[in-house]
């Protein structure tokens, strides 16, 4: 059952008169989203997230097309950034895809924004929320400004093992390039000298890393 | 009187017990910093800010010393990040300095957590300022990761004069460097550019802006 879920997951639950729960409860959808399937474009308040399964992954795009990954969202977590109508001093444009295939629930954000704007803890659920995430945007800011692109790659391939649980990141050089906001050729060159270093062998199914604390060692 | 200035400035103020109204001006210190002083640097929670007059500067601060300025804060704006204690999902350091002679009143960082922890109103107000300040950032990293240096450094050279209201800006490359995150080489590179576009004329003062449409056209 949605309520028994929701008493669990919402710390604000218990604040809510019956109607408004059974209002939330009636603007909640069960979503289904392809592999690499857009799920939110800031065309519209998409409204709220909770991922039951998969994968998604939130980011900024330029102009041009470039990208920037900020976070992914894991089975439990909750995307608050794609209810701008929730969260009206978010004045940025985020892009969320499915990187897996995903089952999720989505809160309308407007109904979201009506309660949020009776009941102050849900306000500040959502303003905590957001908060947390802008803890991680900085952390992926420091690595962008202060970090040479060698220390990322390094980075961003130990976490893509760690989270896919194997050793070999099934990702092309243009993938990586964009999760990183930079050039293909910028990677594939790193990628020449990790080899040349017996970090990484490239194969057919992708890079497979040989030497992890030799690659956790240029982390440092 | 602190009373009659926070009845205005805090929408949150009439919320407040009259004891714990009498606690936050008890818990509050009016500080001079002279230009330059660092008056931030997460050694500790050393409370929140609000600038009388003077501007202060935010940044981020790599270990080898690399900085990039996040925003300023004129009169009449509030510093809630340098209150790690009261916003616990900020984990990320932040420095502030003065960068003009600056009055400020000081909310002592425990005090206002106090208060916070009791109030949803507090907490919310705090939230809700680094949440806007959230969208700051995420422009500023857009600018670093999407604009190719010169837009960014003729949006800086705007924004100077446009603050300072006067078309000399009187810094030298290394501290335009300093607030771009980028070296000093590539900084004095670009300005030569600009000479020779005549958008700035490079005097003993500083950097003249002498072509205001022109770098204005560069950065569309």
């Amino acid at each position: 059952m949605l309520t028994d879920f929701y008493a669990k997951y919402f710390p604000f639950w218990n604040a809510l008169s019956s109607d408004d729960k059974a209002y939330l409860c009636q603007n909640t959808f069960e979503e289904h989203f392809e592999s690499a399937q857009r799920i939110h474009d800031n065309s519209a308040c998409s409204g709220l997230f909770i991922v039951k399964s998969g994968r998604l992954r939130l980011y900024i795009l330029s102009e041009d097309g470039k990208e920037i990954s900020l976070y992914r969202l894991a089975p439990g977590d909750i995307c608050m950034l794609s209810a701008s109508c929730v969260l009206q001093s978010i004045t940025f444009d985020v892009y969320v895809d499915a990187e897996e295939p995903s089952e999720c629930y989505r809160i309308s954000g407007p109904a979201f924004a009506d309660i949020s704007s009776r009941y102050l803890e849900v306000k500040n659920y959502a303003l905590e929320i957001a908060v947390g995430r802008f803890s991680d945007v900085m952390w992926i800011m420091q690595q962008i400004v202060f970090m040479s692109m060698d220390k990322r790659l390094a980075i961003f391939l130990l976490d893509e093992s760690s989270v896919s649980g194997s050793d070999t990141i099934s990702m092309t050089h243009d993938q990586i390039a964009r999760h990183l906001g930079t050039a293909r050729e910028v990677i594939t060159r790193m990628l020449k000298h990790f080899v040349t270093e017996g970090m990484i062998e490239v194969t057919r199914k992708g890079i497979n890393i040989i030497d992890k604390s030799k690659m956790r060692s240029i982390v440092k």
